[in-house]
């Protein structure tokens, strides 16, 4: 049947194609499949008493609120604890400082719409965050890729990009998705000192930045803005908008991040957040204030850590035992996700295909690379797992199942080539 | 503080304002004020003990669903028990056709994104909906205004407003916001024909439908268009996208309403709200199924009907009580507003500030027209006032107050005129 709504999409619908990955975790969510193809939590580590407790004293002593209409901005307490916790980090910031968001998938959409003019140009990391691309191409962004390696953004190729005008740069400097690579100082301190050269500000987008399995904590281009550049305003962040979430500490199922900014950004972010949703739900905020207060995060936080080391680290010992000497990987030290670089000609597409059939299920690497930038082929090679979501008996199975799966492929293509 | 942002706003910015309603809402939480001004539900009907059952045993039996990643569509018993329970208005819906929104300001946020290039004309009504005009305006809508009376929107106005090929129509026929009124028997059928005719598509908001205090339901539109029309097509919704929510049923701090159309334009959206925030809150909709099933909400939507209604009638009899015979008033059948109009010669903006010496507030009509269709100047006579928030005496408190303010300004008025 037609109908007359068909005809009458707009313009910028023609730039929106569903994520190729979120059609890949339609096929691998078969319960015989090893999936490390999504992005997930491990469940049996959200802490479900403290949710309880949480959610029975938010009804019994600030039920009408939790229910009710609330701010734009967000839950008060909220905003201010979240304004202290990133004071640990050197962020100086204030409640007005935080907007409250629906996911930082939110935050990537506001910042799109405050931003982006259809054909403006966005400076972003090859390989670098899908959900990011999906969220600015609505809005029309082209894209400027510049490639990120082990030690993250290539920050000594970037002052031609920089020359080309974009309107901002987005990059993810800790325990980058999907590279899971790190930012490393030397690069921060560049960077901030080239978006200052040039006027080209930088979005820093951390969901992950707390659960650092080994290393240490390096500062956020946020801080180094302000005290490289002696932007000491009091509580105005410089030319860094600052995002994070409580999905990867907390329960993405909450949808809750946050946007760190001047507060005359923040005001436009309001207006346009106003139009998009009214307010991030007051409930899941009360819930998570509930939840989180007393420094019960950080204490939370610390469990995550050792889970995920313990996959990280059962990830990287198969991949050792399992794969042949010409496959590589990244060593993320904290994160979801490490990344896998395939030997010269083979297509991680095709092994996408392969790997079903030995039920293990992977994201192949084009996904992540902003269209248009001569990188996408560049993808064929890589593939990202994700060691957050499965236990580490299932980890090393699945990385055996995969090791089979490339071997297969290998063989098959030195037989063509010979 | 100057930063590298305030010169990098996108084009789509210059279009927006905060609503002026937001600014007037700071000014009236003041606990001195009775305040007719905003639109929110009573706390005091809030479901806590349901919700407190309600998040006790999702979490105690689907804890690990509830606070992981969700599917884009939304909850999938909740989209069920969402088409089982519009099937009772005749809407024939599967899951397939509702999408579950983060509250229904989302839904006119993704129809914007959806539909609207910058300079297409929507069709609204006069007065209308603000947050509808806020979240179409960012995408650079312009409108046309058809005028709406004490049975709704004027159909025997819209030939010549639909030749002027609006993208869609804009419409809330059941206890408008502002006006409080509802589009009658004749006119909906007189508004399906045409939008047929035209082949304009028609966006219909039903927030209130529910909740209705006299008289007898009134098809929607969606219904008409199907029967009427004989689209005889199983479950594809036709020309009509429906909107509702929980948040005037339920609790509005879940952020929760939903989207009926055909199952083609619902994958559109999940697309685009795949980019905006990539699921609304699993949690929230979890607990909502959960406290919604086995009837309760048809049970609940009772004791809420009840209390509206008092809430109503209170303000009924008081307007009829203090108010000058110059001033009139509709009489809603249901929802949560009515719209007074003032002698002529008057000013809501100015009354405004009359009122609020007088401790009480409203919102001045003008908010409610969109800009440069010759209206705004008429919704100087007109304010709208809110009676599901305040408890009756203070309602007849309030209103009390209210006419002292308005004979005020006749007084000042005839002063000035003589």
């Amino acid at each position: 049947m037609s109908t007359a709504w068909k005809s009458r999409y707009a313009q910028r619908t023609k730039d929106i194609k569903s994520s190729a990955i979120r059609e890949l975790l339609k096929i691998t969510q078969k319960p015989e499949i090893i999936s490390f193809a999504g992005g997930l939590p491990a469940p049996d580590v959200f802490p479900l008493d403290r949710f309880q407790e949480a959610c029975r004293r938010v009804l019994e002593l600030n039920g009408h609120q939790a229910l009710q209409y609330g701010a734009t901005e967000g839950y008060e307490p909220l905003r201010e604890m979240i304004a202290r916790h990133i004071a640990r980090y050197g962020i100086k910031a204030k409640a007005e400082n935080v907007l409250i968001t629906s996911g930082s998938q939110q935050a990537l959409d506001l910042i799109g719409k405050l931003f982006i003019n259809r054909g403006d140009r966005v400076l972003v990391e090859a390989p670098t965050y899908l959900g990011a691309l999906q969220a600015f191409s609505v809005y029309g962004a082209e894209y400027i890729s510049v490639r990120s390696d082990n030690d993250g953004l290539c920050t000594e190729q970037l002052e031609e990009p920089l020359r080309m005008g974009p309107k901002f740069m987005y990059v993810l400097p800790n325990f980058q998705n999907p590279g899971g690579t790190t930012l490393s100082e030397g690069r921060r301190h560049q960077l901030v000192l080239l978006a200052d050269k040039y006027g080209i500000p930088i979005v820093e987008d951390d969901p992950y930045g707390q659960l650092r399995y080994e290393g240490e904590h390096l500062s956020p281009l946020v801080v180094i803005d302000r005290e490289n550049l002696r932007r000491d305003n009091g509580y105005s962040i410089g030319n860094v908008i600052y995002l994070s979430t409580f999905s990867k500490t907390l329960a993405p199922g909450l949808r809750l991040g946050w946007i760190v900014a001047p507060p005359d950004v923040i005001a436009k972010f309001v207006q346009l957040k106003q139009g998009a949703d009214l307010h991030t739900s007051t409930f899941t905020q009360v819930v998570a204030y509930e939840v989180a207060r007393d420094n019960f995060l950080d204490e939370h936080v610390k469990l995550i850590r050792k889970v995920y080391r313990e996959r990280r680290d059962a990830m990287l010992e198969a991949l050792k035992k399992y794969c042949p000497s010409e496959v590589i990987w990244t060593h993320p030290q904290g994160g979801l996700f490490l990344w896998v670089t395939l030997p010269e000609g083979m297509d991680s597409k095709k092994l996408f295909q392969t790997a079903l059939k030995e039920n293990v299920a992977f994201v192949p690497g084009d996904s992540f690379y902003a269209p248009n930038n001569g990188f996408a082929s560049e993808g064929n090679r890589h593939m990202r797992l994700n060691f957050s979501y499965v236990q580490p008996e299932q980890i090393r199975e699945g990385i055996r199942r995969l090791a089979v799966a490339i071997k297969q492929q290998m063989h098959e293509l030195q037989v063509v080539h010979a």
